[in-house]
């Protein structure tokens, strides 16, 4: 059954509103995605709203019937308000026709199965919620494993970082662990290559065993010095302009392509030179 | 000289202050820039700012007093102004040390030495600055002879796009053209190859004559079908996951790099490949 709450005060609607804040995300465990397309991928990818907040004026849409009925057959809650209602809930003057709320589920490091996939994206220090959205895209685009999140990333599970993921971020698994914690893990289970600037080898130059897990670090810092060290091969990619950097997220989707073409599938350098 | 100005009346403020429109960009044929890192690349990059305004208290700063030198040294305007006017001038609560105003210099297209380069970016419609100002910074990062858009794409000298940059708007050539004109000029000068989902190949099976046009097409839409059926080749990028698409700054990159490296400098799948 459908409720229809439209006061600013219910406490639902306001629980929901208080998920924009990345500390009552962890402290509630859930967050939000905003919009008929992303959460429509959620339900593509298996994820099911625990709340969906639908203006009324689109109840009888096909994909918001949808929507709702998959969200009651799963136990939740479907919510009907009112277009001002929703802008209030996404902080948006051009309200969204839904908002999904759903269950963040951050897979331990010790519970990963590295041999699941041959390559792992991990990221240490992100601070730019488009970037790590767009990491996500990438990961589920090249078959990654899931993303690693070490140290003091932005949260994956926020407004930003989620609609740049495209729904990604429902199809990607996210980790969250301490650096030296990761590489105390990695240890016997993978190979790390660390995206570097200074000291390292062309990246087409290095061999990406199975699993591979493609280390980059803070967009403004890189990696710290002590995290390049520990990894297993230090890859860089050619800079043949004034700057000397590339954004993280597109630095990502070079070194994963290649590696996943390196890893062989037929083609490309690693396979036509053996 | 150095003038002082604060009063939000002052027309040259607020001249400067209308360059955040985009239609006033257009009529001025000037842009900006805020923040000290990008305004010294700029300069780093041989562009001087018409008009550098600063924080009075920042004077004594030695990159401040580098750029006023050079702004003033080619015949600028170097104003000395309050925190409170800086942040009126960009629109930010933390106000930037300084805000350069540049003349934007698109290169027309009959203008353009194809052969200058090995590789252009081009976009068609993107919307996105960030996209836009990340496709520069890979152009800049790859050695592009410059970015070219078509149709109706965002403001390469939004703010936005300008800051994603990270300066490559400075080094980087814009050029703005219609499709229909693009696709003349480039027959017999170039080859296209644009990405595209459906009908297309492996882009590690195509070939990459110098120099190639790389043409990527609207974030929602992709390349519109006659534009594709135009391109000499159509490539696509291999797609592993449950989404059929990357963000179009990471597509644009990983082919990019591809490009370079097919290209030939002695590595990777072309040069093994013969």
């Amino acid at each position: 059954m459908v409720d229809t709450l439209t006061s600013p005060a219910n406490p639902t609607l306001k629980a929901i509103r208080a998920l924009h804040d990345k500390r009552h995300r962890r402290a509630d465990g859930r967050f939000l995605a905003e919009g008929l397309r992303i959460v429509t991928e959620a339900l593509d990818a298996g994820q099911v709203p625990e709340v969906l907040v639908f203006a009324e004026a689109n109840a009888g849409h096909a994909l918001v019937r949808r929507l709702v009925a998959a969200t009651e057959g799963a136990g939740g809650q479907a919510i009907a308000t009112t277009p001002a209602m929703l802008s209030r809930l996404t902080g948006k003057d051009n309200p969204q026709a839904v908002v999904g709320v759903f269950r963040a589920t951050p897979t331990p490091l010790e519970r990963l199965d590295a041999a699941a996939a041959p390559l792992w994206l991990v990221l240490q220090a992100i601070r730019d919620p488009g970037n790590l959205g767009t990491i996500l895209r990438t990961g589920d685009a090249v078959g990654a494993g899931g993303v690693i999140l070490l140290d003091d990333c932005c949260d994956p599970y926020g407004v930003e970082a989620v609609r740049a993921s495209m729904g990604a971020v429902f199809t990607q698994g996210v980790t969250q662990a301490e650096g030296p914690a990761f590489f105390d893990w990695a240890k016997g289970r993978g190979s790390v290559a660390g995206a570097v600037l200074a000291g390292a080898v062309d990246y087409r130059d290095a061999t990406y065993p199975r699993p591979t897990f493609l280390l980059l670090g803070n967009e403004q810092a890189g990696l710290p010095p002590d995290y390049a060290a520990r990894c297993d091969a230090r890859v860089k990619l050619p800079m043949r302009g004034r700057a000397d950097s590339l954004n993280v997220a597109v630095a990502a989707g070079v070194l994963a392509y290649h590696v996943i073409a390196a890893q062989g599938d037929g083609q490309g350098a690693a396979a036509a030179l053996g």
